[in-house]
């Protein structure tokens, strides 16, 4: 998430009630995921693991729950739950104001672009030049359409993350991660009928100019397509996971989060993806394998009985 | 379901032509499904086999379509055909009225709820304090939301069940069982976009405090969630299923019909659970299995070829 | 596709720049698919392997890249680009004019029957009597809806096909063959919440009287579906396949394009159909088998350890 303007660190620090360690002069440009920061930008950690990662990140400012040394240029906000300082900045700079119109005041609509009866357009959407928005269909806050972008029926663009802390020892048991992200569609991009695209938490969730996905299809947070994609019905894909131009993935395929699916890859229906895979091949199972690999075991399997004759024979 | 007011079962034989035998000066308080019953409660019996379950239960009244002796302070309800006389209570005391508004003027919405444009609010219906209902949402008549509920666009509750009695020697096949039952949606709860929760048929769909889901799941009718499950996206749930506290199911998984799914359990992607598994331990495969075996029996299966080359060098 | 009223062959050429080889009389009176083509059809084919078929079709008209010699009776319209010119065909002849209210003026609805709010019907969809269409539901141009037909909040009846044609030597990777057939949902079918029927390329999708489907289900194009066939959650049906009456697939069944479930089978959870399946029998497995032989084969693999143990032994 960008902020409107930048803010001064300190102007943060003090809606959060962190010290500063380091540089207080910065101005903080926005917040972003870990594996997508760049100088200016604001993140937060709040376990040891994930501390030397954050401070040698490029980002410039840490929102952190201990003490540490601070490298040149860059500021720690020290604060006891980085967490819940995360919900104080994104509920401050993003706060919750729904438009109650079916489009927004401050949506911008491009030339030759339909609108259909029941479609909501929320704050700040832009959509380009000659795209279609069927009946019913809902984007919400910040999404950012390209131009000839079809999207049928019912489909949802930019729901929230699903994306929760466990608290275990509170009331609550699990915490939402307010999104503060966005939803990208880029040009030429035609969505099926209902189905729902989160936008990222601090990142963006990014569609790929010309990829094609059918009906029913899940995409997660933060996950980025590639370019000229093809994903057939009731695909769904978890948060945070890149997947490369041309990328085929037929009906009900399920992608696990955080990884990478290579440039023109083809996984067949059903399939679930729970690791990154090479670019280039054909892949088939749950979890998956190499196509021509697994349809060799199925043959494997059948051959059980007669291995068991043979056995049996042997004795 | 509930009756408004209990119903003299003088004035329910009298509505599906039914004799009496037992009690004739009960009231008759409700309709349930026979592993929900109380006291005061309307039950449906069939057939020989659901007949002693039926007499035998916690329900005051059975309607079956068979003379028998009856228990104390019960009546029974004979008629030739004990479903036809279920449709026709449920047709005269939950009629079929649809509100034509977008949000009905018997709804009840709490201090501090969004109701977002597009989104549909039906007769009866009662929605908590502080939620959130997007657009495009449609939330049927006599449901119940609780407090800080966050419900995300497209999604819709209390569809009506997908239960159908087969009518082999009719011109109709199959025969749809109305639903009476309602859908209650506990505090603290969060659903993503383009999901869909069936009310009960007669008893209700409930989901526990506490408990998130992600994207495009389906709940079927009288299905009975515990607190802080954590469902992810395409997640499917059949009917009169019982899912307890903090059970994890993740992405795509789906749940056959009235089993139960004990606490704590945690459920892997694409499984497919046919039959009730204990809490506390985790699960892979279709159907499932302890993972850890399954993923074993993944081992085994890749040392066919081994065992086939070994067997053949016995020979 | 029929065309409103049957338009000269010539007519037909002049649209697209064709030049006619064989009778130049003709009156066409519709587009379709190859397999389902009649007297006074156009197809096209633009690929060598498809002419024979073609030209050899029931159909009359043939748009053809190739000069080649026509039957008796037939025309064919010799073009650079068949696909283009469909395009050219279906963009004039049914071109997108969407309706902006929420009931278009053309469209039609039988006595008796419900549109709740939310609800959009397109230009010339017709519905029949004593339906009910649950709010937030899309019925898009010129849909077919027959009497006593239920569909539930959020479903989308012809969206697009999700059909495109590679073009690997252009700008545009893959190009949208534009829909121009119905949906046609016949007298007494029953569609659960959030799902999406998706309209024929040329032909019709159609689902057969009494056929009841379940939520989150999803129907390609130009498939067309028996009668009385039950659904369960979460199904999907890839495009141009037929289903016969009676099929009953549980939950989150997956089935391949073109091809053929025939009558009375039974798909367990889960399933993937990738082949032609025989009627009257009961199956299991991506990719499915016979129910019974697909059970035993889980019991063999759990004899593996037991099997490797024997051939220790023998050693």
């Amino acid at each position: 998430m960008r902020f409107d303007n930048p803010v001064p660190v300190t102007t943060i620090a003090q809606l959060i009630g962190a010290e500063i360690v380091g540089n207080v002069n910065g101005n903080v440009t926005g917040i972003n995921e870990i594996h997508k920061v760049s100088t200016g930008d604001l993140v937060f950690a709040d376990h040891p693991k994930y501390y030397d990662k954050c401070i040698n990140s490029a980002a410039t400012f840490i929102i952190i729950n201990k003490k540490m040394d601070c490298p040149q240029g860059k500021a720690l906000l020290i604060v006891d739950d980085p967490f819940e300082a995360y919900l104080k900045i994104v509920k401050f700079y993003r706060p919750f104001t729904p438009s109650m119109k079916n489009i927004s005041d401050t949506a911008s609509v491009g030339e030759g672009t339909v609108i259909m009866p029941g479609a909501y357009i929320g704050n700040h959407v832009t959509i380009g030049k000659n795209c279609i928005i069927h009946p019913n269909v809902t984007i919400l806050d910040y999404c950012i359409i390209g131009d000839d972008v079809f999207i049928q029926a019912g489909t949802v663009i930019g729901s929230d993350a699903f994306y929760y802390n466990k608290k275990t020892n509170r009331d609550i048991h699990y915490k939402k991660m307010d999104s503060c992200g966005r939803v990208l569609i880029e040009n030429g991009v035609e969505i099926g009928a209902n189905c729902s695209v989160d936008r990222g938490v601090s990142h963006d969730t990014i569609i790929g100019a010309g990829t094609k996905m059918d009906n029913l299809i899940h995409i997660g947070h933060d996950t980025v397509i590639g370019k000229n994609c093809l994903f057939a019905g009731q695909v769904g894909i978890a948060g945070a996971t890149t997947i490369e131009d041309n990328v085929i993935l037929w009906g009900q395929v399920g992608v696990s989060k955080t990884l990478t699916i290579g440039k023109d890859a083809i996984v067949y229906a059903q399939s679930g993806v729970k690791d990154s895979i090479a670019g280039g091949k054909v892949y088939f199972g749950s979890p998956v394998e190499d196509a021509r690999e697994k349809m060799k075991e199925f043959v494997w399997i059948k051959r059980i009985p007669q291995l068991w004759e043979k056995v049996m024979a042997n004795k």
